[in-house]
């Protein structure tokens, strides 16, 4: 078994809250360190066990990231999986030194993408793969690396993105020394039969290497594609509270795939998530309280659990 | 090759625009005659050639469908598919004497819904269908009947189904004169599991008789569930602009599957629509000015139409 496949089980689905990151990535306005916290003492009381909680990035660019540490500790003390964005190699160096049990570097799909984005060619992103890797290998808990490779399904600058690109990639990026592959459907571009047919590729390419699918709703398409992912195997899907997240490409358009709507998905697929949906739901109303300006999406929270649980049947 | 098979080729996806039947259902505030005769007239331009405009019911209980005969001539005129619901043997009655290109009966999958909602036995239902189809038999122009299960992945009142239950009723129904058979998740509880399932049972028991899937996004998973039912075999889908139409049993969720989502979603599935995504998504102007107090959905009108068009590479 890969170092990841015991933190992420092939033989259950791991649903990834990314709300208090990719969440909070555009927001002008941020909760509180008090109310972040209860946000992840709540929903760690719900049943979610794997949470990405900011970027290693100087606090005077993304201040909403400032309490990063404060976060890793708490996850560690709730015996809850913490993973954090280190975007360059000072990043890599903070985030090592920290109890962070999952360190995630950006690979972009495209050069056009990552000179655009970072300044740096894709070659460059994944030596810093490699660099993280082996200041991983040698922190005392060794915390898991994920190459997450974005634009993977379609690109804000070239449109289409080709397969064998992403999949060429993902082998380049566990070469370098990732433990876990994650494919980003960054701007919400994705149909279900490319989610699953990228997968299925990527999976293949890769053995025992998991592999994350992480998607964006920006064009109504979230929850399908995360039943294709799952369908062509896929095991770890991020999501986020209430869909926050935006896209820096669309002005005013949903963001990451709704955490609750991806939770009722995976239960009416027959895959237990052990998540209680009513405590999850009942979460948002921290981010309404402290996000009063960002929309929450989902259908599920309007709805209401089923009474009746005729999915469960 | 069925009477219905003419109306709804088995080689391309049809979408059925319910906004004016179902996406009226509930509410209190309607469209004026006028807007919805720009409706139609707009969506037309844009390619839809579908339309649920109406139910045949005493204009006291529904004045929202108080219209219907214009909104029937008006499809004529545009060369368009009228579909109208017909719950009664007078509403059938009705519905001959125009020119509505088909009528639509309603039969609950679970007894109890059928005694609950409509006071009457599911056989007397399927009679219902036997005496609608011999009076379309006897119309100069022949309309096609829809028998339409509700209620068919999940009951208001039992919860579960089953799904031998929707198979026995749709095949009497085949068997009373039904020229097509629908089935509906009314309240939205349905996986994508469950309608590829079901879907592909129904279509295996019907033989030649086209099988549409109406579905309810009230828990998130109206899109998952459409990509199902196309990967299932099923090639006539209902939604609703904006998802219009709300749940009777769940106050404040959200209504049908989302019409431009579906337009989205097939024609990211290889499916084309000859719909016009921008032409369409315009057409929610019409009813945020005639029914500002209802919510209108959908990812893609936030976000746009993708200017890039990966989605078509």
């Amino acid at each position: 078994m890969s170092r990841a496949g015991a933190v992420y089980p092939a033989s259950r689905v791991t649903l990834r809250e990314v709300g208090l990151r990719d969440g909070l990535q555009l927001v002008k306005r941020f909760p509180s360190t008090t109310a972040k916290t209860e946000w992840i003492h709540r929903e760690a009381a719900a049943g979610v066990k794997y949470f990405e909680i900011g970027s290693f990035l100087p606090v005077n660019r993304m201040p909403q990231f400032a309490d990063i540490h404060a976060m890793i500790g708490l996850c560690d003390e709730l015996g809850v999986h913490s993973a954090a964005l280190a975007l360059n190699e000072r990043g890599a160096m903070d985030a090592v030194k920290t109890a962070a049990a999952e360190i995630v570097n950006v690979v972009s799909a495209t050069e056009e993408h990552s000179q655009a984005n970072m300044r740096r060619s894709r070659e460059a992103a994944i030596s810093l793969v490699a660099k993280t890797a082996a200041l991983a290998a040698k922190a005392p808990h060794k915390p898991l690396v994920q190459a997450g490779i974005a634009m993977a399904f379609g690109c804000s600058i070239t449109g289409a993105v080709d397969p064998d690109d992403v999949v060429r990639l993902a082998i380049a990026c566990v070469e370098a020394g990732a433990d876990l592959i994650g494919l980003a459907d960054t701007v919400g571009f994705a149909g279900p039969d490319q989610i699953a047919d990228m997968t299925a590729r990527t999976r293949a390419a890769v053995g025992d290497i998991p592999v994350s699918v992480h998607l964006h709703d920006t064009r109504g398409m979230g929850v399908a594609n995360a039943s294709a992912a799952l369908d062509a195997g896929a095991r770890i899907l991020d999501g986020s509270l209430g869909g926050l997240g935006g896209c820096p490409f669309a002005p005013g358009a949903t963001g990451n795939v709704v955490f609750e709507d991806l939770v009722y998905l995976c239960e009416r697929k027959g895959f237990a998530t052990g998540i209680d949906l009513e405590k999850l739901v009942a979460v948002r109303e921290i981010a309404a309280v402290e996000m009063p300006d960002e929309p929450l999406y989902g259908a599920l929270a309007s709805a209401g659990v089923p009474k009746l649980m005729a999915w469960r049947a």
